[in-house]
């Protein structure tokens, strides 16, 4: 496995094309398609909320199904549209899926923006000849921007991998940027490679990556209304079997879905600080990973983060409280390599070099609860003023 | 029952006294005694996160027996101090006692402030005969604002209620002021009465009215490591029995217990509105409850309630991620008389009346969830610039 420079534009098989179709604004790109070349499988991962929107429905009918492409709007979630949004879904990819000459079924829809507002249903369909008829893979480039909502910067990356038949390519694509805890924007994440991969394999693959990535910023399934990530796959007579081709397959994934992940929680809205959370010495990873997240969803930990505010105290209180099995007493809490809390007791601080760690862009925190051999990492943002301001005037 | 002006002062029986101990800053109560005249029996609720403070501890042990005082301390929380931390609040209560002639165990203790910092114990013990020789009924106005951090008034109220022995007496005070959900600063709420009440009765009533009202607002046992709420009672020989007594008691307390939770959400750090998020038809009242919660606890409907942005979005997507059964085509979201969505599909606005209800101080969201029966209250505050900016420099 190796990380390349560019993103979707890199995996052969695929084309793209984004247009500005006003769904909600003038003059942005809003309404965008990816389509491969052949049908492909597809694995997805969507929110658990059981307020969902509409193309998380269609999708989840579908995608055990061959997929031909993926349909995206920006600016319009399309949730809690009730029938009407269901209806709209299914026509618009239809309309797609005609003029592509795939059956209906073939494709897919991602959607993100405001909630409870109808999709301006006929003309977004009016836009797609014009959508489909720039489908091209010298395209790929826009697709990073045409997702973005509050997302500052576009996000994408690319890997190459050898196996015994030869060199394949892994890319993805991500917006995200709401607060990356306890809340946050809908997350959407678009992945394709050329690698021929078994639906259960790929499924498999797909879980175990998104478990350790996307899963682990707390932007997680539990969440927003319209949460998609998506890994699409040419179906073949002979996918890749090998175990050391599939390890291959699995390592550029893992690469490409944890730098997604880091991208999105490096432009959370208004952050100034990434900080991986790293819970060792748990009962369980179970238990871990509670810890883990209760410390990276913390409001006080975060705008301390923001403040440079040494406050282990805070880091403590939620692991306390995150339901995971813990003592003060072996309890040891370190910030990079600054001891701040240890078997019960605060240690000495050297706080020159504190104030150091605390400045840099992005630290760990170690967090050893000291019981037994359950591991977990999750990444998150500070909390600032900006983010008080981006979310404060947003849907007027 | 009927509310008083005043607040501790206002129950007979009690003394009160602060000074300035210099625990963590000069020149600022700090260090508070309330004093029983006779011996007490105390309800009391707790934190429930794992991570304790000693003074937590101290109580736990103790709240079963005989009561005649609990001293408090702010600006330092004895979280996370160890052993010598226990020995510390033991060491003070059991000098407390020895002024007041009574047992060691009968004095509890309560602190907030930073967590990891042991007590200054020497300076706090030499100061303890001053503490003690300035106890009156006329200091009770002194405690709201010695055990205040960041909050920015000092909160009491008072009611008095008519049994069949004769009028008596309840008052309170509490300090909290931390973003009301889903972190906070320490809650620490002190109850009086000069109403005898058996034991049992005293924790039933307690209990059910800190439901209703502290625990109602997310500022709940999950989460600080040093939340306690007390409640004394005189003991007697021939507590208060008659069913009709009991009832105007339990009144009363739900009163003050009520005022005091809403003092705390209106005083939250940097809040500019309350919410009262009212749940109906939910399937269970635990699903009721759940619901609320969510609702009360994310940061987009905080952030949306600063923006004065009827974003109804945001409290369906909560609901959904809140683990109660839900279903999109049942649900009804009002803000106030302001019908937002109703059965499956967004409603016409009244742009102009939703606006002047967003800008008032304090409004009610209804979500029925047209299930079934269960209801459930919470209050709740905004997410202002205002919060970040007091957490961002807290312990530096």
């Amino acid at each position: 496995m190796k990380p390349c420079e560019g993103g979707l534009g890199t995996v052969p098989g695929y084309s793209f094309s984004s247009i500005k179709a006003e769904i909600r604004y003038k003059d942005r790109l809003d309404f965008s398609l990816i389509a491969s070349d052949t049908r492909c499988h597809c694995a997805g991962v969507f929110t658990t909320n059981k307020i969902f929107a509409a193309p998380v429905a269609l999708c989840r009918e579908r995608i055990g199904g061959p997929v031909k492409g993926i349909l995206i709007n920006a600016t319009n979630a399309n949730a809690c549209t009730g029938d009407e949004g269901l209806r709209n879904a299914r026509d618009l990819t239809a309309a797609v899926a005609g003029e592509l000459g795939s059956e209906p079924e073939s494709i897919l829809m991602a959607s993100t923006g405001i909630i409870g507002v109808q999709l301006p249903a006929d003309k977004m369909r009016s836009a797609i000849p014009q959508l489909t008829g720039a489908l091209s893979a010298d395209n790929a480039g826009l697709i990073p921007l045409a997702i973005m909502t509050t997302d500052t910067i576009p996000k994408e990356c690319a890997a190459s991998f050898t196996t015994s038949r030869g060199e394949f390519h892994i890319a993805g694509t991500a917006k995200g940027a709401g607060m990356i805890a306890p809340n946050m924007a809908t997350l959407l994440a678009f992945m394709i490679t050329d690698a021929p991969v078994a639906k259960r394999d790929l499924d498999a693959v797909f879980m175990r990556c998104i478990d350790k990535s996307l899963n682990a910023i707390t932007i997680d399934g539990d969440m927003s209304t319209n949460d998609s990530a998506f890994l699409l796959s040419p179906i073949s007579d002979s996918p890749l079997s090998e175990e050391g081709d599939l390890e291959e397959f699995e390592a550029a994934l893992r690469y490409v879905t944890e730098k997604l992940a880091e991208l999105i929680v490096t432009d959370a809205e208004g952050a100034t600080k990434l900080a991986r959370i790293t819970v060792t010495g748990a009962a369980s990873e179970e238990d871990a990973r509670l810890a883990a997240r209760a410390i990276a969803e913390s409001m006080l930990v975060k705008t301390a983060m923001f403040g440079k505010d040494p406050n282990w105290g805070r880091i403590a209180c939620a692991a306390g409280y995150s339901g995971a099995d813990i003592t003060e007493e072996k309890l040891t809490i370190r910030i990079e390599d600054a001891v701040l809390f240890t078997k019960g007791a605060p240690t000495e601080k050297n706080l020159e070099h504190l104030m150091e760690i605390l400045g840099r862009r992005s630290y760990t925190i170690h967090v050893d609860l000291g019981i037994g051999n359950g591991t977990a990492t999750y990444m998150t943002s500070d909390l600032s003023y900006d983010y008080v301001k981006i979310n404060a005037e947003y849907s007027t």
